[in-house]
């Protein structure tokens, strides 16, 4: 189940990258489950994972190959995406499978094995067949074309019932500039989501640093809002790459260029983390849990954050029963220092559920009900203690919710 | 559903305390949905509640009450308690009819308001129907009676599947004297917990200052490893009454007695605590997550619970799934500073399932399904930072938790 149409969009191609995906039989027969992404050189790229403790091999070594000192920035550079293993708490084996991958790539590109950025998403715990991926590579390396993107974007699916990508085209000094990106992950939410891995491009020239700045506001206001975030799972990777294929140079010397660039990538980076949510597992709403009136963003989220991870809340909105006392009792425990309740009102939509911290006189059930029963929908929370908002999206909490995940390794 | 036998043990009467029990029709006919305590003068009452800042009406009422200057110990001191609706969010009208209901107590009693202590549990924002309770309260006190607390442990049910309670009697200075508890709380754990409401009584003679304090720490290791904590649900309460008709005096000055009675009430409260998580909304399963070799207590405590209300993790325990990954991802984002990964180890009771960060090569997938299949059991976590232990008590999360709070007020 997933909410919405999810038609998707034309994914353009961006010149400097090429994309091959096989089956390489990682886990199961009879699905593309590999996907190699070729740079070429001369590209920056920027990179932000999970901050779990138990952040997966490849993730590790990713952050390792970041640093530009390892990379050889005038060679090709690979992506290599596997699914069926997540490689992650897998100790050192694990970590020697993955850079076992990466010489193989390195080997068969003719580059630096720094040059090879890893990325597994599937079980956790299990060590990865790095013979059935190396074996994969060559079919990888003969597929590769710039016109993949929507093979890959099924190639890096798990529990996804559905592709998510997106694209955008827009001027730079004139000249247009493309910005591709795919993702993956259908776990139902922060802190508890499935992988989530995101892979953007654009032919733009940016300088690696700021590329990185770029990429990490953007994340925080999309990624960060939905499921990724600092302490989520042990493999989330989003990953941007400036090919500078177009010529147009993006940079703090060109503030209005840059602030363009940014705004697309954002909003390319929103469709991409809000496409996620709505592939939630079991998911049957998207619910976009607004707090405004924050003395911070930090309380905002916090708030929003409470309110989203509600079990009772998340099972009222699957049966769309407009039980605001969940959601007050949830705003109530979310460890804001001195609420006044009193100021504290709640909206479906545009529609009051209360007010002065109690039942609005001008609530009536029905008219929640009906907000409730749409696709989507905006739990609009005010505090009341200040002029801070911010948005979280979330999904419901389903009876397959329950049974994708009791039955995800059987 | 519900995990285990559940038999209840007698519950001993306690000198002192009487007990009253009506179909009041508070929102359901056809069942007993009104209880009445009545406690002899010269009683001590302690209590802990909620820290929810959006705590109901009755909570806010009896931490008024508690405070002695307005309670008159010479005269009876009232408990009331209904189900149905729980008084929450309801504002200054909520505040206002937890007063009627006082008043009417009062008056029927012939006592002052702040005798009388009001307790409501059920659905969250509707208004009280004050006129039906108080026309239960007459019957309840005709059928006041030191031996109805298995009743009233029938009474004050919501979801529950079974009642609770439990009893001891042991000796101080040669001398029995009888502790009695019952509670209810059917809701899945902390913080998303439903309304617990327990009641606790012994005839023996404490000083309410100490009261508060036995009663404080025995929350601690009891309620608060379970469901009850500083931000769970809007009307959580936990009253002891020493009405003293026992003569046998329990204080500091005692201090082998004071831990005899300490070590009885820690007990009972334990009792009490895992009897509402073993029969926690759609529980199969009842499981210990239990963290050792932490550098504090708090440290412990964040992992435990981090791992205990981490969906994925419960949907696995549901499926009697070893899928420790999750189990260990849950541990990375649990917001320990500088784990070490490499230290930490994971049991199920006896079975090893992971170590140094990492799936142990004694790992052996049936021996640790086999311990998942068993009503109750030990996640053990060592963490390889310190010396300290915390216990947490937790259920998995089944299609029924979902049917339950979906249904709930359909």
């Amino acid at each position: 189940m997933a909410v919405g149409e999810g038609a998707l969009p034309p994914l353009l191609p961006v010149p400097g990258v090429r994309i091959g995906i096989t089956e390489a039989h990682v886990k199961y027969a009879g699905r593309k489950d590999l996907v190699v992404f070729a740079i070429d050189p001369g590209a920056a790229i920027a990179g932000v994972f999970t901050r779990n403790a138990f952040c997966a091999a490849p993730v590790q070594i990713c952050q390792r190959h970041l640093r530009v000192e390892e990379r050889q920035r005038n060679q090709v550079t690979y992506l290599v995406i596997n699914t069926g293993y997540a490689n992650a708490g897998t100790g050192d084996p694990g970590f020697q499978n993955a850079l076992s991958v990466c010489a193989a790539m390195a080997g068969q590109g003719g580059v630096g094995v720094a040059n090879v950025f890893p990325f597994s998403t599937g079980v956790i715990g299990e060590h990865l067949p790095v013979d059935r991926i190396v074996a994969g590579l060559p079919s990888c390396l003969t597929d590769l074309d710039p016109d993949n993107w929507l093979k890959a974007a099924q190639g890096i699916m798990t529990t996804d019932t559905r592709p998510k990508g997106a694209s955008r085209q827009f001027d730079v000094n004139g000249a247009p500039v493309t910005l591709t990106g795919i993702a993956k992950g259908a776990g139902m939410i922060k802190p508890d989501m499935a992988t989530m891995l995101a892979f953007i491009a654009t032919d733009a020239s940016v300088d690696e640093a700021l590329l990185q700045r770029c990429l990490a506001e953007a994340a925080d206001v999309s990624f960060n809002q939905a499921t990724v975030d600092g302490d989520t799972s042990t493999n989330d990777a989003c990953m941007l790459i400036a090919s500078g294929a177009s010529g147009q140079v993006i940079s703090d010397s060109e503030p209005a260029a840059l602030a363009e660039f940014q705004r697309n990538l954002v909003e390319l980076c929103v469709e991409l983390a809000q496409s996620i949510v709505k592939d939630g597992e079991g998911a049957t709403h998207f619910v976009t849990v607004r707090v405004n009136e924050a003395r911070s963003r930090e309380e905002a989220r916090a708030v929003a954050y409470t309110v989203a991870h509600s079990p009772l809340v998340k099972t009222a909105l699957f049966a769309c029963d407009p039980n605001w006392g969940r959601i007050l009792a949830a705003i109530g425990r979310s460890g804001i220092d001195n609420l006044d309740v009193n100021l504290v009102s709640v909206r479906l939509d545009d529609v009051v559920l209360c007010e002065h911290g109690g039942l609005s006189p001008h609530y009536r059930e029905s008219a929640c009900a009906a907000v409730m029963k749409q696709d989507a929908y905006v739990i609009d929370i005010s505090l009341g203690r200040g002029a801070v908002s911010a948005d979280v999206w979330t999904t419901d909490l389903s009876y397959d919710y329950v049974r994708i995940n009791a039955d995800y390794r059987s």
